[in-house]
């Protein structure tokens, strides 16, 4: 089975790993990293990611996790990477996104009349991008999953984990990445955190 | 302030990304990959990493973090990561471990005597390395935090934030990174998961 995490300059670098960790050592898989050159692409914060292959070269794939960004703006007006998903999302069994990465399925078509979720500071942009939008933290619509920001990244491939290899292989994956999350805040959604600290995150996104 | 993210061959990616995506954006500061040489490191399942700079190079940093393996056991043969903390471990403001990592800093003399916590597969051989063994999701001990396993590097980093820049910081990187989390499944801990799948588990660290 093919995997394909898609990598691009000023990904959010969580958004990609935490699924990489969950899905990547289930048995009989490849993981392939692919971005638009084998250049190292250089991350959100400065973590330096090496690709394995290229969207010229890779023309399918099983599984396709597609990152987020904080600059999705940009990565939505270069283009490259929806222009990839239009061509490979049809030959997939499972297409997925994490955070904005939503939007790059939005912008290839992938999401039009579709339930989906993202990273809570862009609903507005995923509704407008043609999705129908959710607020849940991991939403599955047929052959594709979408998850919320960041972290829902872990929550989506446990889910998908379940979905191809079952529950009893999707519990020793949560299990092997102790997954038993104690946020040591009341802090992740716009619901729970506090007005201030939400308005500083927007200021920022 | 300079932060220092330990890389080497077949480091659980998650265990380094986590605490990166949640210290890294912080106003001021500095983020340093730091292996033997800075040839790219392939991690546990295929993801590689660029270092951008050498144990041999980078004698100090404010923050350290140490990520683990499931080759723990050759980690600590090889010797290299300890070698350097014992260097560095004195002169940094914090000293942080996920996951196996405990070990390494078990290794380098860091944990003696100090309550600390790891991967529920290695709570033995973190307490014949001389730690006092604790199975709490995240320990903190003067300048040292250890955190569980693996996903638990993500709790570890918010809490540190909080100490270094105060709870309205930390709450704001939980938020921007959308942890609120809702794994699929009760199966995160030995505790709670099924006793078969602790044995599936067990039966590949």
């Amino acid at each position: 089975m093919d995997l394909a995490f898609v990598l691009y300059p000023r990904m959010t670098a969580l958004d990609l790993v935490g699924p990489y960790e969950v899905l990547a050592h289930q048995p009989g898989v490849t993981a392939h990293f692919v971005a638009e050159t084998t250049e190292p692409v250089v991350t959100d914060a400065g973590l330096v990611i090496v690709p394995t292959t290229t969207f010229a070269a890779l023309d399918r794939a099983d599984v396709i996790v597609v990152p987020g960004s904080s600059d999705y703006e940009g990565v939505l007006a270069a283009g490259v990477v929806a222009r990839w998903l239009r061509e490979v999302h049809p030959k997939a069994t499972w297409t997925t996104s994490v955070c904005t990465g939503s939007t790059l399925l939005a912008d290839a078509g992938v999401l039009t009349g579709r339930p989906a979720t993202t990273h809570w500071a862009v609903r507005e942009l995923l509704g407008r991008l043609g999705a129908e939008v959710r607020s849940e933290r991991v939403v599955r619509d047929g052959d594709v999953i979408t998850a919320a920001g960041v972290s829902a990244g872990i929550d989506m491939a446990l889910t998908l984990v379940g979905l191809i290899w079952g529950d009893r292989v999707a519990m020793a994956s949560q299990l092997a990445i102790e997954y038993d999350p104690e946020p040591p805040y009341d802090a992740g959604s716009p619901e729970s955190a506090p007005p201030e600290v939400v308005a500083a995150v927007l200021g920022k996104v």
